[in-house]
């Protein structure tokens, strides 16, 4: 369904001789070297891309530019939620949810600062909102069954959530949009991320349950045994990754999934925010790794497990700030940063 | 010769309860919450401040918002570095000055991206640049004498060099500027500050002395053994502070720890860089504790001995991106994320 080109690294040696030539020690920029070889590579690639179509050949003369920075927040419920995984009940991400749309949550805010323009799905939540033309309607059903006793969702239900994500990222492309940051809102979604984390990296369930917004030691070994028994009972499922997200996700983690392959369909740069986002770019990069080439890893959560899911995926996260509040925040937060790694590549000065 | 209020903290009850009654769950924005508390304290504290002298009382209705964000970059040479303690000579430092005027630095770019505005001062540099408006000429010397031999200045001249900052920073202040990054160019300082740092913090010399823009084993241990020297020569003399920077310190560094003091005195926000910006910091702090109030710490260097530098000064520094720089690019890179913290404290929806 996804036909997705790895990046062009032919490039990447003359990229890097470009960025050591800057005038500077060479490498005294850290990680934000790495970024900029990363996003010139990537927006390289589409360039070439678009170029060969013929459609757009000017483009390839221009420089490297960010073009229509957006974030979607998918949100979606969870039926393991009824066994209170989590501080509050699924009706909040309804009230999260109002809050986004009067523009006053912290992911509007960063968005505002950042220049980002945001967009709204909800894939499925278990109390939507009445219909609003601010929220775009990809809903996959009223919240996912519990995981611990039956799969989540059909096989069918994750292709149509791949569909809905497939076609929204390409109208964004259409209007020339080329970096799109995953954000979501889901009560109870840390335990279906840190499941899919578990079927992912093969690593232990306690390494991959964390204490989302601050559980307490009791709803954490609830969780963790919830986890373990949903792994238990798909255990025979859990070797192709569209059943394993259908056994054990959500709503929003399959669209950000999906949407995460879109984009890199569409070589556009993909921002990854926390947890849950990095667990949906676990399974997109488990369907094709070449996706992975697109990724941006904006920080590292605060969240336990995100470390080493980040360390599966090769990153170490861009920003390093104790965030654990989902919604796109860490995205907003680093695209300043993404902007001054694609100057510096564009505008510092040479040495010779 | 600086008068130093500490912040108010009788407030900082309050702004924790206003940002723990955000719609969100308490600490899940981590360091940004830290930040807004911080900038919020500061902010607060010099309305006050302006409010009591009567001067602006409609200021202390508006919104708290950082004004005019300006980054200073001082920029001297050391006369240790006739011992080859950096990979390149002191003209260097007049290469990059120059390289700041033509406006292709990385600091440049940085404070374009952020909207910050730049200026350069020759604090002593040992080939100075033409005149040029564009250079604030503030010098001490032509380089500061080797501090491995004798002082690196005299006491008359840190306190010329403390005047030149509190006159530069009183005309910030006197322009309502309230947020400023201090920032360094300087080939050789961070042999400078890394006695510095072992003078206030009494750590071996071995664990403060790093690679600088990456120097060899020879150059390292050469670089040891000088500042094990320079800090033997002058052991009598490390317990006033005043003294210490004129033994140890750069004339860079000493307009950067005058500079501090006067932005703490005119209670603004200040914004602090990498290991030789920091190293100022600690003097300042040395002198009088309450301008640490005042201080952020940008970014966490990739220097060996940053970090314990930012330990010594209760910090962990807000960014970690492997920078080793200094130009104040870890401030610019910064900015955004303070921005976004204060926008956080100011629009987002509370719980109740």
């Amino acid at each position: 369904m996804f036909t997705i080109n790895a990046v062009d690294k032919s490039q990447l040696e003359k990229i890097w001789q470009i960025i050591d030539n800057k005038a500077k020690p060479v490498g005294s920029l850290g990680k934000v070297e790495q970024l900029a070889a990363q996003l010139v590579t990537i927006l390289s690639s589409s360039k070439l891309s678009s170029s060969i179509k013929a459609s757009s050949t000017k483009k390839s003369l221009e420089k490297l530019t960010l073009i229509k920075p957006t974030m979607v927040v998918f949100c979606a419920d969870h039926g393991i939620n009824k066994e209170g995984v989590s501080t509050v009940p699924s009706e909040v991400t309804t009230v999260v949810a109002q809050l986004l749309l009067t523009g006053t949550a912290a992911i509007n805010i960063f968005c505002q600062q950042a220049d980002i323009e945001l967009h709204i799905v909800d894939a499925g939540m278990k109390f939507p909102l009445p219909e609003d033309e601010r929220i775009i309607n990809q809903r996959l059903g009223y919240g996912t069954q519990a995981m611990h006793e039956k799969m989540a969702m059909t096989s069918e239900q994750v292709m149509e959530g791949f569909n809905y994500a497939k076609k929204l990222i390409g109208e964004y492309a259409q209007a020339d949009c080329n970096v799109i940051g995953f954000g979501e809102l889901g009560i109870g979604n840390t335990t279906s991320a840190a499941a899919l984390m578990a079927a992912f990296t093969k690593l232990p369930a306690i390494n991959c349950v964390g204490r989302g917004t601050g559980i307490d030691d009791e709803t954490y070994h609830r969780k963790l045994a919830l986890v373990e028994q949903a792994l238990k009972l798909h255990q025979e499922q859990l070797d192709d990754p569209i059943t394993t997200l259908a056994c054990l996700g959500g709503f929003e983690i399959v669209q950000m999934c999906g949407g995460m392959l879109a984009a890199a369909e569409k070589q556009m740069v993909i921002l990854v925010d926390g947890f849950i986002a990095t667990s949906a770019a676990l399974s997109a990069v488990a369907i094709n790794p070449h996706c992975r080439d697109y990724m941006i890893f904006c920080h590292k959560s605060n969240e336990q497990g995100h470390q080493a899911m980040l360390a599966h995926l090769e990153s170490e996260g861009l920003l390093d700030l104790g965030l654990c509040l989902g919604e796109g925040t860490g995205c907003a937060l680093a695209m300043p940063i993404l902007k001054s790694a694609l100057a510096f590549y564009n505008d510092m000065a040479a040495l010779n």
